[in-house]
């Protein structure tokens, strides 16, 4: 089955699924776009909004001649919802998903039955607001969209998923979904608990110095943006990936021992020794920063 | 004197300097910028940029005459600065500087004569890119520009530090050496340290993990920003500011402990306890991100 060809059902309308919803029906991507929904007032809003066809609750009339169903919620809604609405998908049907880890979410997969395949899915992008209000057709354009193929994964099923992938701008990236996971608990997971470390600091010191919020600028601002991020999706991931995010705040606990014990030695050469390469890192991580960086006039006099 | 009739002279045409120069320029602010710098090269590019009306390497020409002295560089340059070039200064000449810490500032201000003034100042915004090529004349629109007010600190030399604190858009807000660099290691200097862990976490499980860089989006860029930052000035900042960055590091560090064991213990309702005041704390420092997050839909089915 082609994309072309396929009807796809989107079941979740936030962020993530209705920006998937506005991408599909922008580039004709699909046969038919459709949202199933929980809440029977969103379904005009969804419609009006151009992000599915047709939107409703009822899952027998949006699932049952699907080609393509798509789960986009926190990762226990969407394990519940595979096991919940999988009655209702015809043989043949190929499911994917957007939830932030993969552990369970090939579990719930697990379960399916034999005639329906599924390929896990996690689009790296994401902004600190949730919901429909905050969807962008443009939000996956080029960026990477880890594809995680498990027992599930019919080589038909991946393609059909690599193809919506690749129509609503995205780079498909496949991986197994344990190397997922330990993955986006450094580079996401981590990141968020950390940020949250910021503002409880800034909180504290704020007691009995409440200049700490007027002086706050622009760097606290940035590392701070993904303690604002959907609570109940962040609690989701915490407790599906909670061994990969030990072992990063463990790394990240020990990396701050060798900081502290550098400044009370006040070892200057070995914080410069440790601080140089990391800064260099940064910079070659993101291209544009580099040619910013090699503009730069040195400080003078 | 009034700004109006200053003769201004900056030390020093990195980003923060060169900002200055080009907002004083173009604010026609004061009666005549200009530029003390190291290399005799640079000095036609900082006319060119429109970053002074007159630059180049002679103290004596550059000093000698001005009323207003700003240096602009890493805090223990300014130091030095400061003691090398106060004997070209006339009486009644008044000192300010951008540095990012106020206590070994304040230790220089103390060696000057009696009849010269200074008020410490540090304008909250930056880039982590440095230079006179990332210099730009509204860098400090809107932002808060801390005044430091110490024994040095005459009346007059205060009104005229802060009308040209306020002749380039910043907000000047006032507070004790001590207050502020206690407040900016806590907004500032940990942000940095804990950008720094989170390259080296993804530094060290990329070892054995190459897909954290691919799967690295802007939560993590946005996060790890101020790594790239100019590392003389944070070397600077962490000598200067040890004792206070020392505290911030602690806090953060049980902050950890705390977090940790809470995963360890699966404790979910410890965690969200945790996680859910300090995700509106966040969501309330910026007003931007709060409107956002109220026009938001619930996260549907």
């Amino acid at each position: 089955m082609r994309l072309a060809e396929a009807v796809v059902t989107i079941v979740g309308m936030g962020l993530m699924g209705g920006s998937l919803g506005m991408a599909l029906v922008k580039g004709h991507a699909c046969k038919e776009v459709r949202a199933l929904t929980r809440r029977p007032s969103n379904a005009e809003e969804i419609v009006k909004a151009k992000a599915a066809h047709k939107a409703g609750t009822n899952p027998e009339l949006l699932l049952s001649d699907a080609d393509l169903v798509v789960f986009a919620a926190p990762v226990r809604t969407i394990q519940r919802q595979i096991w919940a609405l999988h009655a209702f998908m015809k043989p043949g049907a190929v499911v994917t998903e957007m939830g932030s880890t993969k552990g369970g979410i090939v579990g719930a997969f697990d379960r399916l039955p034999a005639e329906i395949s599924a390929v896990g899915g996690h689009p790296m992008c994401g902004k600190e607001v949730s919901g429909l209000a905050a969807a962008d057709p443009d939000l996956f354009q080029n960026k990477v969209w880890a594809l995680t193929p498990s027992a599930k994964s019919t080589a038909a099923a991946f393609r059909l998923v690599e193809e919506m992938v690749l129509a609503v701008g995205a780079i498909p990236m496949s991986m197994s979904p344990d190397r997922h996971d330990r993955a986006v608990a450094c580079i996401s997971h981590l990141v968020y608990l950390m940020a949250t470390v910021l503002v409880a600091v800034a909180e504290d010191t704020a007691n009995d110095l409440p200049e700490v919020w007027q002086l706050a600028a622009s760097g606290f601002r940035d590392s701070t943006r993904v303690a604002a991020g959907n609570i109940v999706m962040m609690m989701d991931i915490l407790a599906t990936n909670r061994e990969n995010v030990l072992e990063m705040l463990g790394k990240a606990r020990r990396q701050m021992t060798v900081l502290s014990r550098l400044l009370e030695e006040e070892d200057e050469s070995g914080l410069l020794e440790l601080l140089t390469p990391l800064r260099h890192r940064r910079l070659g991580m993101f291209p544009l920063d580099l040619a910013a960086e090699k503009a730069v006039i040195p400080n003078a006099p």
